[in-house]
């Protein structure tokens, strides 16, 4: 039997302007343990901004998160605008502030956020075909502003389930080993370091996910 | 039963300019799972260079090692100077160019290299107190270098054995699942990215060398 296919769209390299490095290897780990393989992409975007990661300041410097996630790739990435659902089993989104500041504006603008074109495309492809779409973290905000009335998890943060109810989506409260899943729009959240966690904690939140979505296209 | 603590010895964020990013996470990611705790450490210094990781190319930045490694720790990392190898149970190198770029200059003299003052003041404490030393990837070359005589892995390159038996150390060639123990010296080495291998491997290969590690000082 072919493998399931996973696109995993990733959001630069670091935490706090990037894709979260512990969730995104954890998600391509999981993807890899359930049997199924992986592409990874990127939006071949400027990142918001570069934030030094030892003291929180912002950096004066460009990057760009095609580039920036390809450290995570090792190099095998493909820029997002080449997605195309119909060649995917799944599509997942790992956290990070990447998601909230280079995949959309969520970390700035809330409820009122735009999402970048391309990943509003994928996610939307994905939705037209029915296909399942994972988020992590954060990430689970970006996939609530494209689809109208999706029920996701981000934890239990208060301010960011306020943001994902104003954007008109439902927010259920959740601790790390538990998945919410959306079967109108077949979308799979979970929260990972939302919450206080360590790398324990992804590596279970990110398997969980995975294997979820695994079961629902089996 | 207080923790065992292991010093994560990171030497960038990326594998072609620095550590290897799944390498360095499923290192962490095993030391949890093994029941000990870890810290992460680097050395405050300038990278040899910067590499595009999407075409290869070096791009025309400076970037700095302890910074870029506080990517993969979340912010959580310290100066290599300030180790002291009383306070740790076992060090730990993971792999990448940048163990052979930043934290020795392997990648360029070969045998002749000269290995970053405070790595190099690293692992003679942790050998004067007869502590455990573990090396991912390219990182057993370091180590290799360092300790004259030393046994060690980096898998089946010959380019890289050569080098190791110039520099006066023992290479053993081995697999994926295959831990090299040099007990004269207690220096653990696997081979991970210098085979051919997925995050499997990284996963299997990462979390055998620490429970080595951890089976001999329990």
């Amino acid at each position: 039997m072919e493998k399931k296919k996973f696109a995993v769209v990733l959001s630069g390299c670091g935490v706090y302007d990037g894709a979260e490095i512990h969730e995104a290897t954890m998600t391509m780990l999981s993807i890899l343990q359930s049997g199924a393989e992986y592409q990874c992409f990127a939006p071949d975007v400027e990142q918001y901004h570069v934030v030094n990661h030892l003291t929180g300041q912002q950096m004066k410097e460009k990057r760009n998160v095609l580039v920036e996630s390809a450290r995570i790739a090792r190099g095998d990435i493909k820029p997002l605008s080449t997605f195309r659902a119909k060649n995917y089993d799944a599509l997942i989104f790992p956290g990070g502030f990447g998601a909230a500041k280079n995949l959309s504006t969520v970390a700035f603008d809330g409820a009122e956020a735009t999402v970048n074109p391309e990943v509003e495309r994928a996610i939307i492809q994905m939705l037209e075909l029915q296909k399942p779409i994972g988020a992590l973290c954060i990430a689970p905000a970006v996939v609530a502003k494209v689809i109208q009335g999706a029920e996701v998890t981000i934890g239990s943060d208060k301010g960011t389930a306020d943001t994902i109810r104003k954007m008109g989506g439902k927010h259920t409260v959740t601790s790390h080993g538990q998945v919410v899943h959306d079967k109108k729009y077949n979308v799979f959240t979970t929260p990972c370091y939302m919450l206080d966690a360590t790398i324990l904690d992804i590596q279970k939140d990110a398997s969980l996910v995975v294997s979820e979505i695994m079961k629902s296209i089996m």
